[in-house]
C-alpha cells in the first residue's frame, strides 16, 4: 500500500525569507478517499532527509492511520529532492523556512483539495516543526495536533547540535554526516543493553552502516543542508513578536505532545516546557532506549505512538 | 602557585603497539615535596587537550590537595604537546595507547623518584583513563584511585563521540571540532536554564567562543587526533585476556568511582556498571548541569568533587 503520488505546480513561489523559487513544486502522497463532506483529512509532515514514502509504514487497514476511514496527505518538504530542492534547481537556491512549508501545505489542503479543516495535523521532529506551524499559524483549520520529538521553537541544545551535523556534512560528506548522527542521535543506554540486536542488527558497525551510512548516502548533500537551515530557524513565536507563550497559546486543537524518554535531539524537559504552554494539551512519554531514533524502530515504540493517534483520533 | 616543571628523558620508547618514540620524553609538574619516607605522593593525570597546568586550579593550600601535606605529580600525556608528540616530532608519529603513558608515568615515579606506593592516582575523563590503567596494572602501588567522568574500557557510545570528534578536527579544523563538543558536551539542561550564567558567560555565543572555541584554538590538530586515537583504545580488559570484570578485579585500591549527572560523554550508569566490578569500591553522582564540563566548572562542582578527593585521603 504505498498511496497515490502527485505533484501541485505552484508557479513562482515568493518565500518568507524574500527570496523566490521559480516554478516551484509540492511532491506529495495521498492515502484513502476525501469523503464528501472533506471532513476526513489528515496532514502528516515528514522528518529530516525523509520523502512522504517515509510514512507509508504508518499508514494502513487496520492502524490508527486507516486509508479506508481517513484521507491521509503527506506532503513532501521543500528540500526533500521531490518537492523543490536545490538538487532539482539550477544554480542558487534560496533559503526556507518550515513557514514556507506550510504556506505551500496550505495551498495543497485548502485551494487544491478543497479542505477547510484537518482532522488532525502530525509529524515527527522536523514533522513535529511543520505540524506545530500549522497550529499556530492556522487554528481554526487544524482540530488535532500531535507532534513527537520536536519542537515548535529551536533550542541552543538543538541549535548546536543541527548545526554540527551541517558542518560534518558540509566537510566531511554523508560518512561524517551519518557518524554525528550515530554519536548523538542513539542513546549510551542502547549500547549498553545492546538493545541493537532487538531491531536485527549484528553489532555497532552493522547498526551504523545500514541505519546511517546507507540511510543517508544517496541523498543530496545540498538538499540536507537546506533542510537543515530550515530546521535551525524553525520559531512559531514569529507569529507572536517573539513571544513563543502568546503564539502556543493561538492554538486551538486538542494536542498532544509527545517526547522520546533517551533523546539528547529533543529532551523529554524540553517537550514539555512548550506543551505546558498549550491549553488543554496532553504531554507523552514514549519509553525508548533509541534516542531520537526511536520513530517507529521496533514494535515496542510503535505500539506507544500508534496509540497516542489513535486516542487523539478517537476524542 | 604553579608548581615546578621538569622533564624526564626516556631515550628511545618502544610503544604497545610496536612503535618507537626516539628520544622520547615526558613533561611534568610536581607540587609540594616528597617525604623522607616517599610516602606521600599523588599522581593526578590530565585530561584530554589539557596539560598539567590546566590542574594547578585543583591543588593548593588548604585544599584537598594541599601541596603543603602531599607531592603532587602532574605528568603530561604523551602527545599533549609538551611531552613527546606529533607536533614536537618530525616525521610520522607512532600510535599510541594509555598504556604508553602510564609506563613512562611509572617510569618517572618508581625508577626516577623512587616512589614505591602512590597514596592516590586520580583523574578526570582521559586522566580517569590513566588512573584506572595504573590501579589495574600496578595494584600493590596504587592506595587509592579517584576516577572522575571516565572509564576502565572504551564503550561502543563513547567510541562513536571520540570518532566523530576526530572527523570533525580531521576535516573541520578547531572551530569545527569545538562545535562539536558544545553541541554533545553540556547538556540541554544547562541551556533550558540558561545556567552558563553562573559561570559568567554573557550569551550562548560567549560560551562556544570562550570555552571551546578559544580553549582549542591553540592546539595542533596532530597532537589532539593522537589523543583521540588513544582515547579510543582505552581498555583495561587487555590486561586480562579481555574479561573486564576479571581485570577490574586486579584493584585492590579504595576506589571512588564519580560520574557527572547530565554527562553524555560517560553516562552515570555506564560509570556505575564499572564501579560495581571493583570490589569495595563507592560510587558518587556529581550533581552538575554543565554535562562532561561539570569538571570544576563553577563552585557548586568543585566543592563536590574535592569532598569526594578530601574524603578519600581521609582514610
Amino acid at each position: 500500500m504505498t498511496g497515490a503520488d502527485a505533484t501541485l505546480e505552484l508557479g513562482d513561489l515568493e518565500l518568507e525569507l524574500g527570496g523566490v523559487i521559480e516554478d516551484a513544486r509540492l511532491a506529495y502522497r495521498t492515502h484513502g478517499t476525501l469523503d464528501g463532506e472533506r471532513s476526513n483529512a489528515i496532514l502528516f509532515a515528514h522528518m529530516y532527509s525523509g520523502t512522504p514514502a517515509s510514512l507509508d509504514s504508518w499508514i494502513g487497514v487496520g492502524r490508527a492511520l486507516d486509508p479506508a476511514r481517513w484521507f491521509i496527505v503527506c506532503p513532501g518538504q521543500l528540500g526533500n529532492g521531490l518537492s523543490s530542492s536545490p538538487s532539482t534547481t539550477d544554480g542558487p537556491f534560496p533559503e526556507l523556512t518550515i513557514g514556507d512549508d506550510v504556506t505551500v501545505q496550505h495551498r495543497l489542503v485548502a485551494a487544491h483539495l478543497g479542505i477547510e479543516r484537518l482532522e488532525l495535523v502530525l509529524g515527527f521532529s522536523m514533522g513535529a516543526q511543520q505540524a506545530f506551524e500549522w497550529a499556530v499559524r492556522f487554528p481554526d483549520k487544524v482540530a488535532r495536533l500531535a507532534v513527537f520529538a520536536g519542537l515548535a521553537q529551536i533550542t541552543p541544545a538543538n541549535e548546536l547540535l543541527v548545526a554540527a551535523a551541517a558542518e560534518a556534512l558540509a566537510c566531511g560528506g554523508p560518512d561524517q554526516h551519518a557518524h554525528f548522527w550515530a554519536a548523538t542521535g542513539l542513546s549510551a543506554e542502547l549500547f549498553r543493553r545492546q538493545a541493537w540486536r532487538e531491531a536485527g542488527f549484528e553489532s555497532v558497525g552493522d547498526l551504523v552502516r545500514r541505519l546511517l551510512e546507507e540511510d543517508f548516502a544517496s541523498l543530496a548533500a545540498a538538499d540536507l543542508l537546506a533542510q537543515l537551515a530550515k530546521w535551525r530557524r524553525a520559531d512559531v513565536a514569529r507569529h507572536a513578536g517573539g513571544d513563543l507563550a502568546a503564539a502556543l497559546d493561538r492554538i486551538s486543537a486538542r494536542t498532544t505532545v509527545a517526547a522520546f524518554s533517551h533523546d539528547s535531539w529533543f529532551p523529554a524537559a524540553d517537550c514539555r516546557a512548550e506543551q505546558e504552554l498549550i491549553g488543554g494539551s496532553s504531554f507523552a512519554l514514549i519509553d525508548s532506549v533509541w534516542g531520537h531514533y526511536a520513530w517507529g524502530m521496533t514494535a515496542a515504540e510503535t505500539a506507544q505512538i500508534e496509540r497516542i493517534v489513535g486516542d487523539l483520533l478517537a476524542t
